[in-house]
């Protein structure tokens, strides 16, 4: 048998696990919902249950180690959640030790988009380079640093999560306490904020999308100040790391067409790093499967 | 004897030189002036002596390593300076391997400012931690990224050239192509800038300073503005990064009291990092000695 990890990704709404070889296939996969209403222990029985499946059907003597990542700001030293927006049962509660007490083996806690950064690194649209950084586009916007071939987390996991830094200090005012956080002006619940103001109504980004491919010119605007949002965004990063490359992933690279431009002209015009290095700006390839992989991948590169 | 480097600093004006034992006791140093206007074979050949020299009085066989720290932008992998505001007759020459031959030993080249990140990670105000960002404050800013108690190099020793980071899209024009670039908001030339719009007169940063020290109003706002500016960048290098510590260096440190209070208020506002993580913000320690002790640092940790 090959040498294999098992990787498990709990979402807000949906568990998955899979044993992954070391060269990135996927033996078998597990599936189920995120069991929220039942509390703690079902949460993490069905983690174990879905590990423990795995180990049974692939074997123990070949298995490198276990890696599981969830949303949520952790502390990596003890292994727990300390905040998450979806996962409040788990919350300052000992998920790293549970889980391995309950396992009979080590595992590895890690935030899912520092995972996901970490799976494109692996098999996805960074396997060429050691330095990367991932933004994920969603209602949010977070992100991972890969340094060296390693996730950089800093302090507590926060590292990468760049949704909160401002592209402009006088734009919109986010909860956060900041103004102009670049999750404010460039994510998917921005693009339903500026249709609300421009199309007189928070039409979803994907019907902005396809009113914008329909023709219409404001939906299309839309998408241009989210670009360039991105673009500020984009060429803080490139100035700050010097980077050889940066990925974005989510829902929203729908629209790549749409945005791509006027992001890259900002970086462009914003960033004489990016003139100067050879610096790529592309999409992430593995969809939400990135954070999957990556927490497989996480016991052979720790 | 004890184990000992040499580091060598070559600066605009100046080239230090030291011999420097593993816990940090300088053994012996060497000063003196850039040999600009001789060119190039002169420069380096003052450099191989100066080096030289200390490794005849300290010992060939005690000597774990050579480092050499030069400002611009270095090639990492072959040892180029690549572009550097004043040592273009170094420029696109191999440096490193023209003094490695030329002394017959391996040399170590890296970024000052970088080299200076390092030197207050491994003796000065970093050394209980493996993570920070030094902003060096002068005419310009630079800066130096320390991650995993290494030097985050990018992909071509660009990482942490932080002054070329916009903290208002909007803000001054600068001659990179962006605008706002905090260096045009808060370095010493933009406070000189700040001073000729504000109090009639180009005044240098020290002037401004002293004014303020003597009780003008407009003096002292235009260190608020500067702080803030700072302020602004830091709260963006924290949210990316989350690391435990950010140093200050350099001339306008002096004016600490005056720009550090609304620097800090804008960090705590703009920061949700900052907020929820143990993060300091405080003075380098090393002054310009920090380049030359992390030159003499980097056979060491590279």
């Amino acid at each position: 048998m090959a040498e294999y990890s098992i990787g498990l990704d709990l979402g807000g709404t949906n568990l998955r696990a899979a044993a992954i070889t070391r060269s990135g296939e996927m033996l078998g996969i597990r599936k189920g919902k995120t069991a929220f209403a039942e509390g703690r222990d079902a949460i993490v029985g069905d983690m174990v249950e879905a590990i423990r499946e795995l180990r049974d059907e692939h074997g123990a003597a070949d298995l490198s180690g276990i890696g599981v990542v969830v949303p949520g700001f952790i502390e990596l030293k003890n292994g727990v959640i300390r905040s998450s927006n979806n996962l409040t049962s788990l919350e300052n509660f000992p998920l790293r030790d549970a889980l391995s007490q309950q396992l009979g083996a080590p595992v590895i806690l890690e935030n899912d988009a520092n995972a996901a950064a970490l799976g494109e690194k692996w098999i996805g649209a960074g396997r060429t380079v050691d330095d990367l950084i991932l933004i994920t586009l969603g209602t949010g916007i977070g992100g991972g640093i890969i340094a060296g071939g390693k996730i950089l987390t800093g302090y507590m996991g926060m590292a990468g999560e760049v949704g909160h830094i401002s592209i402009d200090p006088m734009g919109n005012p986010c909860g956060c306490g900041n103004r102009g956080c670049v999750e404010k002006h460039a994510s998917a619940t921005a693009v339903s904020a500026m249709a609300r103001l421009m199309l007189g109504q928070a039409y979803t980004s994907k019907e902005v999308y396809d009113m914008a491919m329909g023709g219409n010119e404001r939906a299309k605007v839309i998408f241009e100040v989210m670009g360039e949002s991105l673009g500020r965004l984009l060429a803080m990063l490139i100035n700050a790391f010097n980077f050889p490359l940066y990925l974005l992933s989510g829902g929203p690279l729908d629209a790549w067409d749409l945005f791509a431009p006027a992001m890259l002209a900002e970086v462009h015009k914003r960033s004489v790093t990016a003139r100067l290095t050879d610096t790529k700006i592309a999409k992430a390839e593995l969809g939400n499967q990135a954070g999957l992989f990556g927490a497989a991948y996480l016991p052979w590169v720790k």
